[in-house]
């Protein structure tokens, strides 16, 4: 069951099983309180089923939602791992099934393996790009478009010309998700009207998925460019003659 | 030179010589591209003095300050350690003093110690932080209130009633940094003054530093609540009652 989830892809079997043995299986209902921000974690917590709000707090103390993850999720690694204060809330936004792991034989499986804490490196580096990905998306797109690019990653069939599905996150979890107001979600609901999207209640209609593509932007995979096999020459021939001379003085 | 980065404070003694001693060290001027996006890193950068800003560009091809760093910052630790392709690009924006250690031996590093392992997880831990809580500013926070929030980090002494300094970042890049256009930049810097902060240029005076934090909100540290110590234990015993259930299916 942990094995789609990343970092656990990657373990090898007896550390996996290592882990998997001390965890404990949940069925819970919406709402559920998981951990409070600012509290230390005692468990990684994995999301089978269902979905999970994770919410924080900013200085002036208003919250809002950091993400919603789906099944397939762990949270929060980086804390669990360094045994640091969690910096958002974790709730449960439907029924969910959980896996909780106790964070002392994570801790231990990283400390003892190294190819562990290696898988575990590459699940935190997918978190930090994922959150990196927000800053971006926050900075310099609007709301209608970072809208666009949500409803896009809905769609199932990447081939598909036109899609119809329910959205699978309350609006009023939606808004503060992509960092606007309830009243700009509705006026960017309306924008995208001109790019073929369709609305009743929660139910949504892509009528022209290649035209909102174009308005909100293909969600890019890291893929690596051209540029990968050379690196920058001149500098690094830069680099390595001030360092001589630096190491001469 | 390397003791103060973060992953590097915590490394023992031998582990930092074996790869410092293939570290590089440079001086370069402003305006020198030390990594494109999308290309595969080939060593972690050290930034000991000067200024480095990382870049980001989203799914429109909008291009962003994803961050601006100062002495004492190592980037980008995710990527090295993973031999994933950068997500971002840096460029140094002031005269500046970098250290360069290949990435390979810094993987060998955490591949064969454990101990250096748990460093660097530290170190992404703390970057996953910082990120978090501009997503959080970012969906929360206007720009007046960002910008506050980043004068206030501006000044050196804790218990100061009054501050005033020169912005260490040009104002063109602190727009796309703190996520605002220019014009938003200036509007940001004139709501500020009734928090009393005066600009001359680059010159910042701020008048009345509580008046401010008031507005801005004081930047929290990561304190551990008074929750710490007590689970959410009714969760727990649901959690385990719920999960014997489960396995007696």
């Amino acid at each position: 069951m942990l094995r789609p989830v990343p970092g656990f892809a990657q373990l090898d079997s007896e550390s996996l099983e290592q882990v998997a043995s001390g965890g404990l299986l949940a069925e819970t209902g919406a709402g559920q309180v998981l951990f409070r921000e600012r509290t230390l974690p005692d468990s990684l917590y994995v999301l089978l089923d269902g979905q999970v709000s994770l919410t924080g707090t900013s200085a002036d103390a208003s919250s809002t939602v950091i993400d919603v993850l789906g099944p397939g999720s762990s949270f929060v690694l980086a804390n669990v791992l360094t045994d640091e204060p969690y910096l958002m809330g974790a709730h449960t936004i439907a029924d969910s099934l959980l896996v909780r792991i106790g964070a002392e034989p994570m801790r231990q499986l990283v400390g003892t393996r190294p190819a562990a804490a290696m898988a575990m490196m590459r699940a935190m580096s997918t978190e930090l790009s994922n959150m990196m990905r927000q800053v971006v998306d926050l900075k310099v797109r609007i709301a209608a478009q970072r809208l666009g690019t949500y409803l896009l990653s809905q769609v199932k069939e990447p081939a598909a010309e036109r899609a119809e599905f329910r959205l699978p996150v309350p609006k009023g979890l939606l808004a503060p998700w992509l960092g606007c107001r309830a009243e700009n979600l509705s006026r960017a609901f309306l924008a995208l009207r001109s790019y073929g999207v369709e609305t009743h209640g929660s139910r949504v209609v892509l009528h022209d998925i290649a035209r909102l593509r174009g308005y909100a932007g293909a969600i890019q995979a890291p893929t690596v460019s051209d540029t990968t096999a050379r690196p920058e020459t001149e500098f690094v021939d830069a680099f390595r003659l001030r360092s001589r001379r630096s190491r001469g003085d």
